[in-house]
C-alpha cells in the first residue's frame, strides 16, 4: 500500500481548498474531461471548508452469507478496520459502494478514528451510518443518503488502493479528490498543479464579474469576459481589488 | 418574445404570495387539473418567501459535442445570456433540463445578474451549478439536485417562451409558477386569478380549523368543514379571527 | 381495531428512545433480521428526539376517478379521518404508500389533530403535504418527499390496522417502530423488548470505545472490543464512566 | 372468500376476448378513468389468445426472516398453496408484489394447478420463478421480470380478495382483468358490460378505418370519423364489411 | 416545414442500410461524438432491415386536461394528425415523448397510414398502443416500451421540425437516423455521407476479420488490424473475399 | 492468473446443466445464501442449453478521457483482447461494468474469439454491441440490454480474475455459474458438488410432483411433499418413472 500523500505540493492543496468544484468541472472539461462529478454525492453536514486530499481507495463488493458475518469479525484482520488504520493522514478515503444504499459503507467509531488520525475526509457512493454523528465531526463525510443496517447485509470490503469507479466515475489512488456543499470532483493526479492554477485564476475574474454584475452590468461581453472586460480586469487586479464581495465556498 | 407580465394583476399576485403550493393543488384539482405539482423540484434554500410570477421558458436539449464547446461561446449570441438579460422583471424563468441533473442548467454569475433585474426566481427540473452561492441570494431558485459541471456537458439552449414540460409538468409562457419551500405548482394563466381568490379563502378556512384543532377538537364534522362548521368559520371571521394562528408558509 | 399500546412496557419505549437506529439494526442482524430499515424514509424535520411507539398501520392503494372525489368527501365516514380520531396516544401511524409520492399521504391538519392526541409520530413511504407545517409540530414526522397535491389524487385509504409493507420493510400493528435522524427501523413486538436491552448494553459499550477513541487508542482489539477491552469497558462502568462523551443521537 | 364469477356475464367476458387493451383503456377514459392500465406488466409468452376473467386477488407484504422460512412452510396451511387451490376456474389471480422482481412471486407448479383448475391467468407486478415453463402452458401469465429466487426470500402471502394496488393501478376483487400481448388492463365491474359494448363498436369502426387506409385514404375526416366518415361506416357495415382486414390481436 | 430529403444522397442511405448501429457510435466517436446511441429504445419487433432516414420531428410536451380532451379532438387540426399526413416519405418520425411511457406516443391507425406513404419508420422514447399490430407492419418502429393508454392521458403534441431530445441525444431536423435489432443512432447531418463511407469500409474490415477468427485465428494484431492484418485484408479483397461470412445484420 | 477450471468436477457440470436457475437458488436459500441471483441480466438470444462453467471475472471502471482513446489501442497490451484470448476454455466470462448500459461491455468480435476457444459463455449487467450477432452464435451471452457504443466511451477494463460484483450479486474467480433463460446464479465454489446433487433430486422430485398435478391432483400434501407424497415419488422412481413430462428448461 503506497503512501501518495508525499509527492502532493502542499501549495497545491491549499488552492484547491479556495476554489469550487463548479469552477473545477469547468477547467477539467477544458481539458476534454468530462466525467469527473460523482453522481449523487453530497456533503451529510454542509457549510464546512472544502475537503481536498489524495484519494485511497477501498473497494466494496456484495456480501456473501457465509463470508460476512458481522459477530465473528476480529478487529485485527477486518480489512475495513485495517484500512480506517492506515489511510494517510491528509488523505481522503473513498469507498466504491457500487452505489448501493442498503446497508452502510461505514459508520461513526471509523469515522472518529479516521478524524484523529488526520484524514482528511471520507466519500461512499452508498451511504453511511451513525451518519448525524458523523455529521457533527470536523471531517467532511460524503454520501448519497444516510443507511444505518450494518456494513455486512450488504458490503465486504475486498481491495484497498486499487483503481475504483465512485458515483459513476474514475477514482484511480492518488487523484486528487476535492468536496464543497455541491459535491465531489475528482482531479487526476497528473493534471492537479494545473488545473489549481487555472482555477484560482478563474475564481478571481469571476469575482470581478460578480462584483461587476452586482453594481448593475449587463453580462454581455462580461461573461465569459471578452478582451476589454479582461482587461478592466487586469486594472481591477492591479487596483487591489476594490469590489470583492464573497462567491462561491465564502461565507 | 412576448412580456406576458403586463396583463397579470398585481393583486393576483399578492394573493398567491399569502398561500401554499398545497392549497392550490387542492383548487385546482377542483377544476380537474391534477398534474399541476413538478416532480422532485425542490428550494435550494428554504425557508424564503413564495415565489410567484408568469413562466418565462428556456428549453434545452441534449448537447452535441460539435456545436456546444464552451470556450468558443459568445456572451452576445449565446441564447442563454440573452434570456438572462431579457426575461422580464418579475417574472419567473423555468427551464426545460428534461430531468437530466448530469450537467448544470444555469449558475451563480446568470442568477446573480436576473436576481438585479428583478427576476422573481429560476427553476429547472435539472440541477444548479455554484447551488450554495445561489442559494444565498434573496431570489429563490428551485432545482432537483446540485450540479457543478458546465452547461454544455449535457444541454444546448434551443428555444425561448414555448411551451414546456418541467418535472413532468406543462409550462406555457404566462402560466403562474407559485413556488414554496414544497415544491413548485403552476397554473394556467386563464385560472389564476379564480384560483388565488378560492385559495386565500380556502387557507383562512384552514386557519380557522387548525385554531379549533389546536383547541382540542375533533376533525369530524369540522375538516372538511360541514354547513354547522362554516358557519362557525363566518362567525370566527366576523369576530376577527381572535384566534389564529400560524399555518401554512407563515412561520 | 385493537389497541396494541396496553401490553407495552413503558421502560421498553423509554429504552428505545436513548439508542440509535444503526445500533438496532445492528442488534436485529444479530438476531437473523437484516431487512429491517425503511429504504428512503427521512424525518421532515431532522433534530428532534428519537420517536418511539407501537405501529397502527393504514394501508392505501390507488385511488381510482369513479370512487375518490375530494369534494364529495364526508369528514365522518372517511377511513383517513377516522384513523385520525382513533390511532391510540403513543402509537406511531404507518402509512402504506406503495413508495408513491405523486400525491400527499396526509397534510398538516390531521397531524395537528394526531399530535393532539399524543400520537408519537406518523411515517410515509409517499410524502405528505404542508410538510414545512408538520415540520414544526413537536410530534415527529418521516416520508420519503414533499408532495402538494391532495391525498386522492393517487391514494385511497383502505384498510387500517393489518399488516402492511413500507418502505420495503414489514410492518405489523404492534411492531415497535423507532425513527431517529437516518431514518425508520421496526422492529417485531415479540422482540422489542430483548432488543432494547441489548442495545442500550452495545451504545454503552460504545460510548467507551469512542472516548477511547478520542483519547487517540486504535480501533485494533477495540472494535468489536476483544475480552482485553471489555473488561477495561467494566472497568469503565465501574469507575462511572468518567469519559463519556456525546454520541448517537445525543447532542 | 366470495366467488365473484357467479354474476359475471358470459357474453361480456367474449367480446372483451376480442378486443384490445388499448382500445378499452380509450373507452374508460371516455368515462373518467385514466389510471387502468398496468405499468411494466407484459405477457411472459406473447401470442396467446386475450387473457380475461374476474380478479382474484392476493397480497404480498415483505417477507420476515423469523417468520418466512421456506423448509418449514406446510403445504396446507400456506395460504398461496390454499389460494391455488381456491381461485375459481375462469378468473384471473392478480398479486400485488410491490413491484418487487427481487424474489419469485410464484412458480411453474402452482401455474400448472391453476391452469388445471381452468383458472384464466395470473398477474404480478414482481415476476414468476420457472418462467420459460410458465411460458409453455396455455394459460396466460404477466409479469414485470422473470425472478428465479424462492418466494419467501421477499414475499409474504398475507392476504386473499381484498382491494390491491398492482402495476400502479387500483384493482379490487371481481374487476375484469383484460391482457393481451400489450399488458393489463382493470375494468371496474360495474362498467364491464357497457364498456365491453362500446369496445367491440369502436373496433368494428377502427376496422373499417383501417381498410380505408389500407386503401389510400388521408386521416383526415376518418380518424377520428366525423359524420360523414360514419356514414360510409354504416353502408359498409350494411354491405356485410367487403374489405374487413385484421388488426389488433386478430393474426 | 421544410423538405429535408430533397437533399440526401440515395447513396448515402443505401451505405448506411448496410452497416450496423454498433459500426456507426464507432465512425461517430472517432468524430469526438459519444452521445450519438438512444437510451432504451428498441424495436418493437426486430429482424426487419435497417431503418434510414433523414429525421422529422414531433415534440410532444405533457398534456394538461383543460386542452387535452381526446372525445373533442379534430382530424382536420389535431397536430399528430397533420403530422402523420405531412411527414415526407422516406423521413423517420421521431417524436419527443420526454422518456414517458405512461400513455402512448401514437398508434397503429396513423402508422399504418405512415406505412403507407411510405415513410421510413417511427421512433419514440415513449411508447406506442397498438404495439404488435404495429410491429406487424412493414415499416419499422421504435419504442421504449408498449403504452395502451390513450395519447392525450399524457402526451400534447407541440411542434413539429423543431430540434429535440429522444432517448436522451440531440435530434435536429434532417439528421439521419438508422435503426437496427441494437436501437437507433443520430448521425449528424452535415457528416452523414462521410460517416457512412467510412463505416461500409470498417465493415469491410471487419467481415475479413471475423472470417480469420472463424478460421482459428488469435485477434492479437488482427483487432484492431496493425499495419500486416491491413495488407492480408487488401489482399483478401482483392482475392474477392473468398472466407466472407455474415456478420452484423445479415442473416 | 490462475487456471480454476482444473479442480472442477465434469460430472458437478453436468448435472448443473440439467437444472434451473430457479432450483438452485433454492438450494442456495436453504444454505443460507439469498443473494446468488443477478438483478436484470438476461440471455440475449433464449432457448439456448443451460450455461454452466467457473467464473472468469473481469472488472471495468469508469473510462476517462485521457486514458481511454479507442484509436490508439493496441491489440497485443489492451486488458480485453487478452482476457479473450487467456479465458479457459469452458469457463464463463463474468464483467462486472457497474450496471452502465451507456456503452458496450464488449462485441462480436471479441465474442466470436471465445465462442472458438470453447469458452463456455459471456456475462455483463451492461451490455453487449453487436448483440443480434453474438445472439446467433452458440455460445450463450447474457446482458442487461444491448448497447451500441464502443467499450471506452464508459468502460475501462483494469482487472481479471479478482472478485465482483455483477448484477448484484458477489462473484469470485472460480464460483461456478449457471444460466438459464430465466438468468444467471452464481453458486460458491466450495458448495457446487452438494449443490448439484440436492438440485438434481429437488427437479426430480418436481417432475413427479408436475406429473401428478397435470393428473389433476391438489397440491395439498404434494407440495412440498409430505412423508406420504415422497414414499409415492420413490415407488414412482422405482416404476421407471412412469408419467415423467417435461418441465423446466426442457422443451
Amino acid at each position: 500500500v503506497p503512501n501518495d500523500l508525499n509527492d502532493i505540493d502542499a501549495a497545491v492543496i491549499a488552492r484547491l481548498r479556495g476554489v469550487s468544484t463548479a469552477t473545477l468541472t469547468t477547467i477539467l472539461y477544458g481539458k476534454g474531461l468530462k466525467n469527473v462529478f460523482m453522481r449523487g454525492v453530497r456533503p451529510i453536514a454542509p457549510g464546512k471548508p472544502n475537503m481536498v486530499g489524495p484519494a485511497y481507495t477501498l473497494r466494496m463488493i456484495p456480501a456473501r452469507e457465509d463470508i460476512d458475518n458481522l459477530f465473528e469479525r476480529d478487529s485485527r484482520t477486518d480489512l475495513q478496520r485495517i484500512t480506517t488504520e492506515t489511510v494517510p493522514p491528509g488523505a481522503v478515503l473513498v469507498v466504491d459502494s457500487r452505489g448501493d444504499t442498503g446497508a452502510a459503507s461505514g459508520g461513526a467509531l471509523l469515522a472518529r478514528r479516521m478524524a484523529y488520525r488526520g484524514v482528511a475526509g471520507i466519500v461512499t457512493d452508498g451511504g453511511f451510518r451513525d451518519s448525524p454523528e458523523i455529521g457533527r465531526l470536523a471531517m467532511p463525510a460524503f454520501q448519497v443518503a444516510p443507511s444505518a443496517p450494518p456494513v455486512l447485509v450488504r458490503h465486504h470490503p475486498e481491495d484497498v488502493q486499487i483503481p475504483i469507479g465512485c458515483g459513476g466515475v474514475s477514482v484511480r489512488p492518488g487523484d486528487i479528490i476535492v468536496g464543497d456543499d455541491e459535491g465531489i470532483v475528482v482531479i487526476p493526479k497528473h493534471l492537479a498543479e494545473e488545473v489549481a492554477e487555472a482555477a484560482v485564476r478563474k475564481e478571481d475574474i469571476e469575482c470581478f464579474i460578480a462584483s461587476e454584475i452586482t453594481g448593475g452590468r449587463s453580462v454581455m461581453g462580461l461573461y465569459p469576459p471578452d478582451a476589454a472586460a479582461l482587461g478592466e480586469y487586469e486594472a481591477w487586479v492591479a487596483a487591489g481589488r476594490p469590489t470583492q464581495q464573497p462567491t462561491k465556498g465564502q461565507q
